[in-house]
């Protein structure tokens, strides 16, 4: 029988499954990043063949027997074409062609079987589709750190990083985002002046953060919400949160309600953004449906069975599900 | 006699100055970028040591002469040392102690020869500084693109970027930054929509974008000025004036009221800002002098006699600045 093999592909961890026809999970495996845009083609190769080597030993199946490969991830297919994966792939006997989905509509179909709704991911960065016959049919946002992002976990950071530089240099009000920073940087509250006019503390601070790379300031991102009740940490957060009903907003159609799934770590600290989408996108007394997903796995499952012409219906994605759940 | 030499190095341009004892600048010369941490040392020392000659040549001046060397620039000596440029000078004959001031103060000093005021400056970057006995005794913000600079030629410049963008990714309203952008980038205003489910035109403006160097994003400033009218063009220039008055505020304590020095060619665009700061900072009907300067090069005139041990009284200033009018 012929197995189907799906790769969640992300920036910082990859999770690769095998799949049956009938949409069993035979076999899960969690590895490093796998996109090769940020990984590089070899290392994210690397973490995907090695995967995949595993998931077929856990479900003691044959690598000829693999009639598809389907990998979810961001922007990398147009860029780099599929060699980078389909080489190494044969090299381990797995000789089956090799397809890629939109890492967003992975998101949005391990929330869902239907074919039409909407995903709003709130990661590092933030994006939201609109999705119409299984397909992407438009996309907001995404435009990455520099650009967009607005609500994203880059977005959140930065600002906390700035509020605090802010308010240690003396143009804002005291917040507790800055002993926060301070703290996650691992720099003392040294008051005292260096030579530039200016407090130690903040001089050190300034230093510790160009030295990331500005996309690691979504690292700070979790101090806005872990300073709750902070006036400046509050106001990022809801400013964040609307920044994320107008991305999808944006995206939305009046016709389609939902099903409206919800992505990425960022996104999953504010606990009162599942209500407003709710409510924003009530029509009629209607409510749509909203519903969380840790990461894009059961959808690049899905998308793996639809490439290979099985349909997903409710009862499959109940397998899917149900199955996958018992090897996590 | 002995005679002087000041330099104001900036990041694009560097103008050098030969100036005698009574403050009567006797060469003037301007060439590219001198900070060496921009143009690194070779290329700003040969910027520096080109304009050394020119200057000693207009003047009829032997390089022996030359009893001292003042460089204004941004943080250079700190990170740098003097030999990058102590040593080409010796070179060419210039054998004189080398001293370096920040280009905040010499911004100061080419608006007034009195010891004490502020300085607020905006280009590519935005700082203030309080001056007490001829020093800096503050800094406020100059905290660099990504973490501070607020209302600088890059924050306005990244948020005309991302305000355009945001219109043509349907999540905020039409502007006039957003054809003006394209405009600036060379795109066509083309709606259809690409593989990403996103107009090509917001395709081919986010990568062009990010073929930048962050920092250049400044280029795109003149922008908000050039919408005047657009309501989004205007809340970023009104912004900006607000954050820039911020700034000036948390450096300034309440028994010094000015003289104020603007100086960098994004602040020169606000047409209303030297009044808003004079009102702001008036005490008992009484209004601070504003001033508005082209660059740092008196300053760093200035500068170089201060630090050889003459005193600038409002009658040297005089003649630094006639003499040096005279030659630009």
């Amino acid at each position: 029988m012929p197995n189907f093999l799906a790769v969640d592909a992300g920036g910082t961890s990859t999770r690769t499954v095998l799949v049956d026809p009938h949409g069993r999970c035979l076999g899960y495996a969690k590895h490093g990043g796998g996109n090769p845009i940020s990984s590089g083609r070899e290392g994210a190769a690397a973490q995907i063949v090695t995967g995949t080597r595993e998931v077929l030993a856990a479900a003691n199946a044959e690598a000829g027997d693999v009639a598809g490969v389907l990998l979810a991830m961001a922007g990398a297919s147009t860029v780099m074409g599929a060699d980078w994966i389909a080489d190494p792939l044969r090299g381990i006997g797995v000789d089956a062609p090799v397809a890629f989905e939109s890492d967003l509509l992975a998101t949005f179909f391990s929330g869902t079987y239907r074919p039409d709704g909407y995903a709003l991911v709130a990661g590092t960065g933030a994006a939201a589709i609109r999705v119409e016959d299984g397909l992407v049919a438009a996309t907001v946002d995404g435009l990455g750190w520099l650009l967009g992002d607005v609500g994203s976990g880059f977005w959140i950071g930065h600002r906390v990083a700035r509020t605090a530089l802010a308010s240690l240099d003396g143009r804002a009000p005291q917040t507790a985002l800055a002993p926060l920073l301070l703290r996650e940087l691992g720099i003392d509250d040294d008051a005292s002046v260096n030579a530039f006019g200016r407090s130690v503390a903040l001089g050190r601070a300034i230093d510790a953060l160009y030295e990331l790379r500005p996309v690691q300031l979504a690292r700070f991102a979790p101090l806005a919400f872990e300073a709750a009740g902070d006036e400046a940490a509050d106001r990022i957060v809801a400013e964040a949160g609307s920044a994320l009903l107008s991305t999808l907003d944006a995206v939305a159609v009046p016709h389609l309600a939902g099903p409206v799934i919800l992505g990425g770590g960022t996104l999953s600290r504010h606990a009162s953004l599942p209500e407003l989408i709710a409510s924003a996108r009530s029509t009629d007394g209607s409510r749509p449906e909203i519903r969380r997903v840790d990461d894009g796995t059961v959808g690049a499952v899905v998308l793996a069975l639809r490439t290979a012409g099985v349909p997903v219906d409710a009862d499959v994605f109940e397998t899917v599900t149900s199955s996958l759940a018992a090897l996590r």
